[in-house]
């Protein structure tokens, strides 16, 4: 609300759109952004340089502004790394809505992917940004630079109830975030069938919201845990609150050190942390932590086809985060567990973000005090990123309920989430 | 019913199974069984050769009696391929329940292997059975040698509505294969929310029983392809019977040469028979063949882990056959579709053969002009293992729904399906 980039003044856009190219001092810069413009498949933008050059791709509803030479030349390096940097700084702006404006980037990237290229693309971004292993040394600082940033500012856009930073569950378009929070809970805890005598462990907990709901309305047992110490102090906070306490137990620890047995393994968005080349030991840990006839859930961002994150989100928002396709997901299981069920959840997590962003902007002003200005406008590039990246089919969001190879105590159907 | 391997005499047992071992004339006999018995991770059995050899594992519940010096050797070289040869020759005789047998069989099998060991005999399994490639020659031969040896056989053992070949989904335990077989037609029609403005592909439409379902309940317009000559000749026949042939058009055709668009792209029990080396040709069938918010669903026999099917089903039941692993079938949807749901219904599959076997057994005085004893003992054995294969989670089925990779016209819940 009342940010520069949700402006749109369409007198301007008609005046301007009539000169398609309005020539300053020099052709160059003319000719590399139509280059630019051309290499992301065409997107209907607009691009103002700091110098008054302006080029115009047809029908544009949309306007970059760039306001430095540095960033211009940066984004001829990396445009996916310098795109998130340069408008985090504020040498970039962005004219239009800025979602709609992602919306269409992406589609229009994709379709010029399919055409081919991106190799080189793909080089530089490895070399601009090294990531960081998810040792268990490395997963704690990855995962500190992001849910460590406050508590208090999280409340301020997260559902109220159940503290969720994970795609809800929409049973309506209409259901508001908190009720869709809560209906994903249950939609997990039904998958899993859990019931008052499980025990459950929960890998990667956030605020523990999944966990006070399993003790609260199914009864069941839950070792929750997680390495993000502001996480488990809240956590554990509100179990107590809420009277819980004695059925959850908050561990502050990686997954790999889950000690016990289990009736239930689930873990809801913890998977984007756990890196591609951890899945064989995810495997090994669920393996140790089943019961005979335990079943498991993860919950996760996952692509079509194999490919990287962002890399702009990689630096500045989630470290070491990576998001398999179902195809590299079938590590963690096609070695001892038998896969029952996968959901695809991709338009409820565009939904989710935009409640979040819808949020992030109505609390602009307490947010403010606790943060710069660059935080803000990275935090708005990446929650309105994310609904471009869900709704234009660039992530997908996954739910595979397992149980091991053999166990015939699984249930013929279905219908007992649908009851 | 009264054949010989479905009796049990335990008398015989408990007066046998207090002498460990028999001797006759040679150690060397009883030194082989045992180690067979040990590489197959010590089933319960007793073991009886033509000279009146024994050698029982511990707690045996079933004897298998090897009625020649040929049978023994045999067995030894290659025991997945020649079992199969010799209880269809009638030199191999099981005594007690053959689908329990297998049962045991597999399991203590796949504990085995999980110890180690295959390779040999994987190597000797490729040299004595070399796969007939799904080319389009190679497909109609591999497919008449299965589909085309008569209706009439089939009638006295599928469903006698529809005539399912492939696995049924069984809403309550009770339910009777005719009802069984119409829910699963059901299951899939509303999985892919087909409406009566809908136009259809089928790739591999058996006796037509899922196209004539689609036409009559839902009204829309099919194109099935099989190049099953007799199953195509009997579907048409069928559809003209219950006036439907106005909306069902067979084509006795490859699945590789599908012409036109569709809004609906299904295969029920026809992966199994493309081969994973042509998945990616299936890919591009179904691009070609899907309109642009066209949704689809493949469902295929799969299992939790690549591997090759057993041998001598490969040889006696279904040349050419495979049977892909989850990870294995994303290679057909890696590339321009979105995986919206996966359904495992592997305890429906034991279930159907469950009734497949015992209507097959009730026949019997039906079946027995029809084929010599071989076939009778070969298709008793592939039904019975076929049981034992999904009980005990060696194999598995998946029912994969897919769309676009872009497409936001798909449903948000999974509720259309339960409704």
């Amino acid at each position: 609300m009342g940010s520069e980039e949700n402006t749109t003044n369409s007198e301007v856009y008609e005046n301007q759109s009539r000169l398609k190219v309005t020539p300053p001092e020099s052709r160059f810069y003319r000719w590399v952004l139509q280059k630019l413009i051309s290499a992301a498949g065409d997107p209907p933008v607009r691009i103002r340089l700091w110098n008054g050059t302006v080029v115009c791709a047809p029908n544009h509803r949309y306007t970059i502004n760039i306001l430095s030479k540095s960033a211009f030349y940066k984004l001829l390096v990396h445009p996916d790394l310098y795109f998130g940097e340069c408008y985090m700084s504020g040498e970039l702006t962005v004219e239009g809505n800025l979602v709609s404006f992602l919306e269409d980037l992406y589609l229009h990237r994709a379709l010029a992917q399919q055409r081919g290229g991106g190799l080189q693309r793909k080089l530089i971004s490895k070399i601009l940004t090294p990531v960081r292993k998810n040792t268990l040394e490395g997963s704690k600082k990855n995962i500190y630079s992001h849910y460590d940033i406050g508590n208090e500012f999280y409340q301020l856009w997260l559902d109220t109830e159940a503290m969720q930073y994970t795609c809800a569950y929409f049973p309506t378009e209409s259901a508001t975030l908190e009720q869709a929070q809560r209906a994903k809970l249950d939609h997990v805890c039904k998958k899993l069938r859990i019931g008052p005598n499980d025990t459950v462990v929960e890998a990667g907990c956030g605020w523990g919201g999944l966990a006070r709901h399993i003790a609260k309305y199914y009864g069941a047992r839950v070792h929750a845990y997680n390495i993000s110490h502001e996480q488990i102090k809240f956590a554990r906070q509100r179990a107590k609150e809420q009277g819980v306490d004695h059925l959850v137990k908050y561990v502050e620890d990686d997954y790999r050190n889950i000690k016990g047995r289990y009736d239930v393994f689930v873990s809801v968005g913890m998977l984007e942390h756990v890196g591609i080349d951890n899945f064989g030991a995810l495997n090994k840990v669920i393996t140790g932590a089943l019961t005979p006839n335990g079943r498991g859930l993860i919950h996760s961002i996952g692509r079509n086809v194999p490919g990287q994150m962002n890399t702009w989100i990689q630096k500045r928002i989630f470290p070491g985060a990576q998001t398999p396709s179902l195809k590299q997901m079938m590590d963690i299981f096609e070695n001892g567990f038998s896969v029952l069920d996968v959901e695809n959840l991709r338009l409820h997590y565009a939904e989710t973000l935009r409640h979040w962003l819808q949020r992030f902007e109505a609390n602009l002003d307490q947010i403010k005090p606790m943060f710069d200005e660059s935080f803000i406008r990275a935090w708005r590039l990446y929650l309105s990123g994310s609904i471009a990246a869900f709704s234009s089919g660039q992530l997908q969001l996954f739910q595979v309920v397992f149980a091991r190879n053999r166990d015939n105590t699984i249930p013929l159907t279905r219908d007992h989430i649908y009851r």
